[in-house]
């Protein structure tokens, strides 16, 4: 088996095995639902890795990163009740199954369990480790704030969509990189170039996703195709086209973000790639999601360690960046 | 300047110097207006009397003290929007001001925030300090959710009011001293001592605060008298009638207690009243309280430090147990 199924098998079964049958079941049972929706587990996985890719012991890296997929969880518990959003991998949301209270109070329980996993491993390790986790918490925090400003923000420009989602996507990334690191005793001039390769990496990631929404392969998988346009979410793919717009253009974007009627979805989302697609929209955004990629390959490149040790985090990254879906 | 002024003074000086002018602002500004609203800093006041009780240089307590600060004010901006209170120490609440989104992320960076501060001591400190703030944080929210079961469950014993205090208000104040304790490098009995003391003093200290809010000096304060009988909330006092009641007394208790018409508040109180003090309630609840107190007092008489060094903690237990508002 080679080691990215290895080490997914290592989160699951950890995952599996947490003692989540606990008191007030009230509490731990929207917990254990949420653990147990799966997920790509992106963020241990890469912890993991990186650990792996400096010659650390993988066993001593598994509750950091354990801890990292725990409050991962927890922000999107919470998410969904600022956002409203009904289903989360295709099953109903934490305060839509229950209710807004359970879902915060399991939220804040999901974080502080999330530091106590965090807690397990060598003891010397865990300043360093918690520093780099609480710094990436209240970074996603602020990203989510930057997030919700930005849905009523009439302009928001395109290095402050950057700054937005490298707060809330990529600096957890590269803090899942950087926890898996310093397990692994790595330099501290490695350390600085592993977390470099996650905020590119987590950029781009990010940007994948936007184009994913509108270009991905949805039909295969059952979701709408276009739900950010749906959605009025200013994307990359929005903010690069309202760039190069014509004022015709421009107008009509502005126009249809600002359509809440549901009715006209299919025509919405018809209109508006219509006028990406007169943007050459789509190649535009992957040439920046590349440039992003290869400033991510760079970072790695300049690791001090050989090249077959990078093998794997390498063979990861390209899988995020080439996947259809 | 006696310990514990001096300490007070500490504690706002450094929460005064906070650096939270920072962006968001839509973020921030909640922080700062919770941090700001005062309240009696009582839980890091615990952390440096514990910390100077065993000779620790309470410099090193500061932080840890402030993290506990913002983790108890971190849950009451989450407990208001569960419990949709207006009010907090006379001002509106984090979520009535703003809203529930903004109340949600506040909090939870302000969790984060209390973390990052929790780093800042002695390294080789840290990873017991954040240990037992871990177990702490779990255990709150495990009794902020048995709090709200109880409300709607018909039946409460006493054993599990105060099961549910110990967790939501207890385990803290006992976290508050303990960590005081580690960060003086105190001997693992004299930390579990100082911890069963803080348990017992929270437990007695939240019968105090249900004593208080029908038999304080309200009027002097604008506090309403009765508050808890007026919101149904099912406190020790209740819990202790109901169980000495007569079945007529019981009847009218729960016809009372299943009431939620504001328009007789007056009479309600004043009815509930009549039956606590037929059945001698506040003396039965008064001497329930002193026991554990006087449980407090024992461990703390079982510290292996002089009388001396233990006069400051004990002046502000007594000026808590004797408190009348």
């Amino acid at each position: 088996m080679d080691k990215i199924h290895l080490f997914q098998k290592s989160i699951n079964q950890v995952i599996s095995e947490l003692d989540l049958k606990r008191s007030p079941a009230e509490l731990y049972e929207p917990i254990e639902y949420t653990m147990n929706q799966g997920g790509k587990r992106l963020r241990p996985l890469l912890t993991l890795l990186a650990c792996d890719l400096f010659g650390g012991d993988t066993d001593k890296a598994i509750y950091p990163a354990l801890s990292i997929e725990v409050f991962h969880n927890f922000t999107l518990v919470h998410d969904d009740i600022m956002d409203k959003a009904p289903l989360r991998r295709g099953l109903e949301t934490v305060y839509k199954k229950w209710n807004d209270n359970i879902a915060i109070l399991a939220g804040d329980t999901m974080f502080a369990l999330a530091y106590s996993y965090a807690l397990k491993t060598d003891p010397e390790l865990v300043p360093q480790v918690l520093s780099v986790f609480s710094k990436a918490a209240i970074e996603v925090c602020e990203g989510q704030q930057l997030d919700m400003n930005y849905e009523t923000q009439q302009l928001v420009t395109i290095p402050e969509y950057i700054h937005m989602i490298r707060l809330k996507t990529a600096v957890l990334l590269g803090a899942s990189l950087e926890i898996g690191a310093i397990c692994a005793r790595a330099k501290a001039d490695d350390i600085r170039k592993i977390y470099d390769f996650g905020i590119d990496l987590g950029i781009a990631f990010q940007i994948k996703d936007d184009l994913l929404d509108l270009y991905g392969e949805q039909e295969k998988f059952g979701k709408q195709t276009g739900g950010d346009i749906a959605a009025n979410k200013k994307t990359y793919l929005y903010l690069k086209a309202h760039e190069l717009a014509s004022p015709t253009q421009a107008d009509k974007l502005i126009e249809w973000f600002a359509d809440t009627d549901q009715g006209k979805t299919t025509q919405k989302v018809a209109e508006v790639k219509a006028i990406f697609d007169a943007l050459d929209i789509k190649r535009q955004v992957e040439e920046v999601m590349e440039s992003y990629y290869e400033q991510a390959l760079a970072s790695l490149d300049g690791l001090s360690v050989e090249a077959e040790q990078k093998a794997s985090l390498l063979a990861y990254a390209k899988y995020l960046f080439f996947r259809t879906h």
